[in-house]
């Protein structure tokens, strides 16, 4: 196991104590470890929360403060988290005008987001994200990088003062102008297991990758970083269907074990493919911002964009892992 | 090889271009590509220029900006920046007070930098940073992820307006409070050869590990996180010498293949170790900020403080990496 840890069961409790010493200017981590929210509570807004399994990381807990999330909640390493953690977090952070909540589409998460919605007497709507077009499954797309660009926007929306209404609608108006597709180099392990979720040959890779390295389009031989941004980009287009000169935005993230200098890497192939394809990226994202523990592979994320979302995602944000 | 890459040719070239693409409100890449600098340069200060070999990154491009870096020079993967990429860059952000080089010890780096400095007609002065503690070679310590310490308090104060030799000065003395240890659980492989760069059995760690995977002090059993947290702030403390009290910054970083779940759990378990040996961290840092392709594992630094650096640390920063 290459990894640093004491237990994989207090994994995730010893790893959000760390998160809360590092980022305690911005950050608090409930007591009982149930939900990361913001030092500096914001009144009359609607409140935005979101959350999943933990070793994502910085996804969600990275994106609470001013400008995105006001609360998080991270489940044990790769499951849903709990109904009552996420009833915890909603009380802690309702501030009169109603709770947003984002949620990546996983059958755990959808099940524990709406049970908790049964206990909860605040006014609360949800947007689901379902931004992985490498496979439609019977419950729909999964939900994956795609998620930070939403909550990005909405939160500035929310920042601003708009009403829970027309948040949900601009959440599912970004969701749906938002497509993702990865591919893994190398699986993650499982801490409580210890092997590798899946496996790959020394020259294959895994076109269509989940967060949690579950089973993509097709197991493919390695390809150039170009051959694997045409690939990507064309699977991500085929689904937007840009207009001509159309602005988005491109988010190239790793996941977890590839670093930065590969990633840019990537990012100028796929700039390369989208401005073939007539696309005109305006705004770059690139980093480990939705992983999947130590797994080798990157996802591209295109948001099409307009003046009205441009604007949202420009917004000033203070968060662990975006600040601007 | 489980890399995004075109050919290892040119990796630096494609990478930078990417690099300059997603940071291009606060960078700008020389024409040439030898080396980056800050999109608003400031006159009338000091310029603070750093350099060293690809596959660190963000180090040192991602600290290029308002508090930090005016200039970054990027060699090759592991290889030096060459006399011509140093003077270049030093021409072009000079700015009428002289400039200070932060150089990390290593041979080719001190090499070329001295040679670059024979034909240049600026003043100039350099700080060489060595805060690796794990061996002493002929030729010294090596320097590695202390550098951003450095960087980031000598980039404050000549944003303030200190003179070269007051820079100069604090440099030297942010590098003798500040050292480091480093330990990797999985090599890096180089993409010229697509090789490991050393080899570990799967219960071994190899501790004091250099910033290209050089050896270190030691290869030793896999140990748990507090088990390695102790080790590393030991060995870290023993140079040290910190009074009983003593304010420190604990900087964890990754060496590119280790994902941030992780590295919170020992941040977790590090800050538990110093504050039982009387250390107080009161500034903290953590994510892959000096990194070595995409090797697993981590380094510790301390930094002990006091309020002056306490004061630049915490002075804002607008650069692709560190933002406050």
């Amino acid at each position: 196991m290459t990894r640093f840890a004491n237990d994989a069961g207090s994994l995730r409790e010893e790893s959000l104590s760390g998160f809360a010493t590092v980022h305690s200017a911005l950050v608090v981590l409930d007591e009982r470890r149930h939900f990361v929210r913001r030092r500096l509570a914001k009144q009359d807004k609607v409140a935005v929360v979101a959350g999943g399994g933990s070793g994502h990381e910085p996804l969600h807990i990275g994106f609470v403060g001013r400008g995105m999330l006001d609360a998080a909640l991270p489940g044990q390493i790769f499951t849903a988290p709990t109904p009552d953690q996420i009833v915890a977090a909603i009380d802690a952070v309702e501030a009169g005008r109603g709770v947003l909540m984002v949620i990546k589409n996983y059958d755990g998460d959808v099940m524990n987001f709406a049970m908790a919605s049964e206990t909860v007497r605040s006014p609360l709507m949800s947007v689901l994200v379902d931004d992985d077009v490498s496979i439609e499954r019977a419950t729909g797309r999964r939900g994956v990088a795609g998620t930070i660009v939403v909550e990005k926007i909405v939160g500035a929306a929310a920042e601003q003062g708009l009403d829970l209404a027309g948040l949900k609608a601009l959440g599912d108006r970004v969701n749906s102008r938002t497509r993702t597709m990865g591919v893994a180099l190398r699986p993650c392990a499982v801490p409580a297991t210890g092997q590798p979720n899946f496996t790959l040959g020394p020259d294959e890779m895994e076109m269509g990758v989940g967060l949690h390295g579950e089973a993509g389009r097709r197991r493919m031989p390695r390809g150039s970083a170009d051959a694997i941004a045409t690939h990507l980009a064309g699977a991500v287009l085929a689904e937007l269907q840009p207009e001509p000169g159309e602005e988005a935005l491109l988010l190239v993230n790793g996941f977890g074990g590839t670093p930065l200098v590969e990633l840019y890497v990537m990012v100028n192939s796929i700039r390369q493919s989208l401005e073939r394809a007539g696309v005109r990226p305006t705004r770059y994202l690139a980093g480990s911002y939705a992983t999947s523990l130590d797994m080798a592979g990157c996802s591209l994320t295109v948001a099409m964009l307009d003046q009205d979302l441009r604007g949202l995602w420009d917004a000033p944000v203070e968060t662990p892992a975006l600040r601007w």
